[in-house]
């Protein structure tokens, strides 16, 4: 069977960098931005489209009885979120079915369970959170502290939200991991080269 | 200034034996044990009257003003509780300046914080847990599973009381550890040789 890494990771702590610089060293398949590329392309919906799709658990709309008619509301944009879930799941499990690979966040960890993946969760603190941000782009440049947090913040929540709609479990819940790395005091050259010893 | 590292542990999931392979592997000096052991010797109380005071939070016992007076109640063990703690505070000090080191427990993080050491936290899947709790002792071996499940909860609870009590912090709470390691489907010799390579 395959060598499955998954990552889960906080926005801003460099988990997709650990990420990519895991599967050079070890020379892994790596797909993150990837799996919105092809899924974009399946769908025929837009990349930006697919991107917050899957970044926003779709908002739950349970079928309405109206008097005593048995025909469901029927809502689009749920049904549209859950074609594409399935299809990022149908495609996450081709991904990991052709070869080694580190997956970076999409619920891999849970999708994948049966492979047994290596499961690492990547952490820091906020001020390394927004170090790490502003050295990346130039909008978190010209954000204020706050508003900075509060988009770290966001983010994160609907990552955490997202994660626990599809596999009911806690995101960053250190059970649901094998590894729990917090960046702010490590160097990410020394952790990928640690971790690739484990395989 | 020496490295150090520190292992918080869930009962049950190898942490000490982790430690202690790390110490090993590295030719750092290991602390666990031996804490207990000095610290008899300091205050001269019995090792297992020690280990009693340091796995358990003191109760708080607050002065109580009764009618006019000042004079506070005073509780002999909750002031013994605090002798030891200060002593084992000093203690850790000294051993973290005398070489490289690895500390297990005994909120060693906390206290030797402005060192930066390195953290981490090692834990396992409950059952993971139970059984290597049987494969180490007798004791364990003679549980029901219930009962087993009960014991390392309670001594958990314990440890993260007493954590809690002493550092203000959440124990196990990942943003207090540079590394969680979940022994349930690892290798400790392999965690340790790639724990190792940071150093």
């Amino acid at each position: 069977m395959n060598r499955i890494i998954t990552i889960g990771r906080e926005f801003g702590s460099g988990g997709r960098e650990l990420g990519r610089r895991l599967a050079d060293a070890l020379q892994f398949a790596y797909y993150d931005r990837e799996i919105i590329t092809e899924l974009a392309r399946r769908t025929s919906l837009s990349e930006e489209y697919v991107q917050r799709i899957v970044e926003h658990r779709p908002t739950a709309a349970f079928p309405i009885h109206v008097g005593r008619s048995f025909y469901p509301m029927v809502n689009p944009m749920w049904e549209q979120g859950q074609a594409v879930y399935q299809e990022q799941h149908r495609l996450i499990k081709e991904m990991a079915a052709a070869s080694n690979c580190v997956i970076v966040g999409r619920c891999a960890d849970y999708i994948l369970r049966d492979m047994r993946p290596f499961r690492i969760f990547v952490y820091a603190e906020m001020a390394s959170k927004m170090r790490r941000c502003r050295e990346k782009g130039e909008d978190a440049k010209a954000m204020s502290d706050k508003e900075l947090t509060q988009h770290i913040n966001d983010i994160n929540r609907g990552r955490a939200k997202y994660y626990e709609f599809y596999s009911g479990q806690e995101w960053g819940g250190r059970l649901n991991y094998d590894l729990c790395v917090n960046t702010t005091q490590l160097d990410l050259a020394e952790v990928v080269a640690a971790i690739a010893k484990l395989f």
